[in-house]
């Protein structure tokens, strides 16, 4: 029942394949399963500053040291591991995480039921993965409301239509109209149903997680998971210096199955940090490192990735602070830490604080994303669709997100220096004071030299208020993302896998009351 | 009547002076007059492909070479610094213009009538400028019209009040109301008259550069601006591969009064140029570097910025794009480029192709912004202000833009990494499960940790939308223009110095009969 994927399966096929075709001069192709960076990373701490920020966080995790609540196997696991474990605190000697993380897998597979759309996580690979974790849902026609099943399966095909995006994401907006017991089972079976790229499970609860890994393996079949990771899970440290149960057990469900955690701590810098970045990030250090350990005594070698969320606050309103410029460059110093643990890295992504996909909502977003790009990040979380402070999932920024990302390819190429592109034919053959229009290098190259986005306006002042009806962007992005629902197509599947999906669902539900909250 | 400047200037005084109130926790300065960056440049190119690309810019001038029309003097320069002159072509061996811009000096100073807005141009330090040449102006209220003396002032002043903007700019926009012949004599009076900061003259004639520096002679005295550097020139070059006599004649004269010419390649790839990275940073560096030696010619030690803009074009439309990936990443090599020559470098800056100060505005003005702050420009024109693809300065953008050059003020300081920022004490105080809002490291440190925006929107939704009034950035950016237009005060002039340009201006004017193209 499984789909045979493995077969299939062979990591960066397509994008050999795509980046031939734009070598060739052939058009860009329909999608892409994720991007190899051919820029370097910005590295922007020295060595000596590096090891001050290593050295702090080494202190916090051996004098100050970190909660484990609610979860007595993770107590046990430390102190099996050498770990001081005083109640729920645990503190570390220094070099103790880093020797222990060392069996994780510096990079990995996601594979996707179509093979595809395998994406590869870590080293110099690039994941574009939709928002995550809004309650609400908005679009130009009606407003702000809360989030429900219809709008989650909307996203989700939207991303699927998108060649930008790579990643099917995990809880993109929250469907409320879903009892909250039971809301990751529907989450995880559209994702499958309507998407054919890799995805993200429930981390909620331990049971939720366990539901998610048994889907997968429904889909994929429990020997291949086992042995290759097929869903990721995205669990967060409650800053500071806490880990609760609640995500533990499940961190520990995914790495206990082969399957990818995401470790998260959000610090909102003078709230759940201190308000300076180098602390901020050697604590944000301290306690990823812990959560990737975790995952390794769970299941020596399973597959993790080191993940980030540094944010700001405004002085005046006490409100979080979202695609500002500290966060931005905090992350170039996170990226630097990561690689030197040889860890995939989830760092920022697309934010913004703004309400309304304008100009504060491009710009905030661009500098933060920018930074995940810059600082290496493998796997960007919220590439696509955050507004409002991570309150709403915005149908208009979506597209104009995944447009944003089609044009972050072209910038992760870079400057490609051959005999091609440095065109000494070109001048030979134009010369002074003549034009490159029609000339053969032009003409070879042309189809392939330019990101061309969908949403951004080029035309002339006189065309775009005649004939284009004096459009802001976020007026062009409402039309696409209708036009784009309204084409959408799901991808074939298999309908005994879906059968047998959806009895799990049925099962599931069937077995829980209603929960809701 | 001259002001003695000399005395007072000592550049980057006010810059160490507001770095040391943020390190002590005093307040953000009102306005400080340069930025010097503590980020490392981004350089994205192997020594390899650089040497490839400077290959390349060699060939272009020894086998294609360069035409320098209407300008007798310049190739009578040339031929006696040993070029081989054919007609208007000239060539050069390689190395040749290397050797002869190495007299140029790597920094320099360049001064305000308040010497406490002098900027240093050239090394790690980044000045801000506003965008440049437009002939229309847009707002939200008028929309797009020709632009006016008016407004001409307006952009000034708005600049002026900006604690972000380091530099008055030129052309800001092309006053219209004014006569062609004209308009040089009132654009330089306003400068001076409206704000104390340094500025730029002009370039379209000769006998207009010359005005221009007359001008800054009134103001500065004869024998300083012999020696030290007051104004600015803007020349481009008529790509691909030809120097118009009026450019090089302004340029000459500019370099004769030891004044700085900026020179300017305009590349719009495929058209001015290859339509590949490569090549056309190739031709912009040999366009650019031809262009620095000849001010060198003229005067031996004259400081000259290494200036370049990139473009690329709309595959569907054919229109020149701007803010787009490829232009953003070429501007990391030209920066390379320019460090390997020690010249000052202005790059890329602030480009939009939209029509609103929109979504699109700004997610490509940023991308091309963080590219000028990544690839070391040191002079960064068209900071503030750009929409329209070079056509039209808008009021809203122009205040959106010097609010993000205040972010960018923020990036550009980097991760400071001390015993301060490691906050060690803070971890200690506060420990896990805890919160860092009243700790004292937050109350040391909160005031100038985070950038803190004029126009983003941080509040609730229900605040934004209950007291805010729903608004976008737009609505509150239009606010704004007309709040600090309202409170605009003029910098003191000395009335002596005032009389004394006025009669220049109003000297030149009654000698010339009006010219309106």
């Amino acid at each position: 029942m499984a789909q045979t994927v493995e077969a299939l399966a062979e990591p960066g096929r397509r994008t050999r394949a795509a980046r031939s075709a734009r070598r060739e001069g052939g058009a860009k192709p329909a999608g892409v399963p994720y991007i190899r960076r051919n820029i370097p990373t910005y590295d922007i701490l020295s060595e000596e500053n590096l090891l001050k920020i290593e050295a702090i966080a080494d202190r916090i995790l051996a004098e100050v040291g970190i909660e484990f609540r609610d979860d007595l196997a993770a107590l046990d696991l430390w102190k099996r591991a050498g770990a001081r474990v005083d109640g729920v605190r645990v503190t570390f000697e220094p070099g103790m995480l880093r020797e222990i993380v060392s069996s994780a897998p510096a990079q990995f597979t996601q594979y996707a039921r179509n093979p595809l759309h395998n994406v590869e996580i870590g080293g110099s690979n690039v994941v574009f993965s939709p928002a995550y974790g809004s309650p609400f849902v908005m679009d130009l026609d009606k407003g702000r409301r809360y989030g429900t099943i219809e709008d989650f399966r909307n996203f989700i095909k939207l991303a699927q239509a998108s060649p930008w995006l790579h990643h099917s994401g995990g809880t993109i907006c929250e469907p409320v109209d879903v009892p909250v017991n039971k809301r990751h089972l529907d989450m995880v079976y559209s994702h499958i149903k309507y998407s054919d790229r890799p995805f993200m499970g429930s981390v909620t609860a331990e049971e939720r997680a366990e539901d998610s890994i048994e889907m997968a393996r429904i889909l994929f079949g429990a020997d291949f998971i086992d042995r290759h990771c097929v869903i990721l899970g995205n669990v967060n440290v409650n800053s500071p210096l806490v880990w609760d149960g609640t995500m533990t057990k499940s961190l520990r469900a995914y790495a206990r199955a082969n399957q990818a955690a995401v470790i998260v701590p959000f610090i909102l810098g003078g709230a759940m940090g201190p308000v300076t970045n180098a602390g901020a990030i050697a604590q944000s250090f301290a306690e990823t490192i812990a959560g990737c350990a975790l995952t390794q005594l769970e299941r020596k070698g399973a597959p993790v990735i080191f993940g980030n969320f540094l944010s700001s606050m405004s002085l005046r309103s006490g409100s979080p602070t979202f695609g500002t410029p500290e966060p931005a460059i905090g992350s170039m110093v996170v990226g630097q830490l990561a690689r030197r643990l040889r860890l995939p890295l989830r760092c920022a992504g697309n934010f913004s604080n703004s309400k309304l996909p304008d100009g504060q909502a491009m710009q905030e977003g661009l500098m933060s994303m920018l930074s995940a790009i810059h600082c290496g990040a493998n796997f960007i979380l919220h590439s696509a669709g955050f507004l409002d402070g991570l309150l709403s999932m915005s149908y208009e920024k979506f597209v104009m997100d995944a447009d944003l990302c089609g044009a972050l390819h072209s910038y992760l190429a870079g400057v490609v220096v051959d005999d091609n592109t440095l065109a000494m034919d070109a001048f030979l053959q134009v010369g002074p004071g003549s034009h490159f229009l029609g000339c053969d290098h032009t003409m070879r190259n042309y189809q392939t030299a330019f990101w061309d986005s969908t949403l951004s306006d080029n035309e002339p002042f006189e065309k775009w208020s005649e004939e284009g009806g004096s459009t802001d962007i976020a007026t062009r992005a409402n039309r696409q993302w209708k036009k784009t629902l309204a084409e959408y197509e799901a991808p074939p599947l298999d309908p005994a896998v879906d059968e047998a999906l959806a009895a799990y669902v049925d099962g599931k539900k069937k077995a829980m009351p209603d929960a809701w909250y």
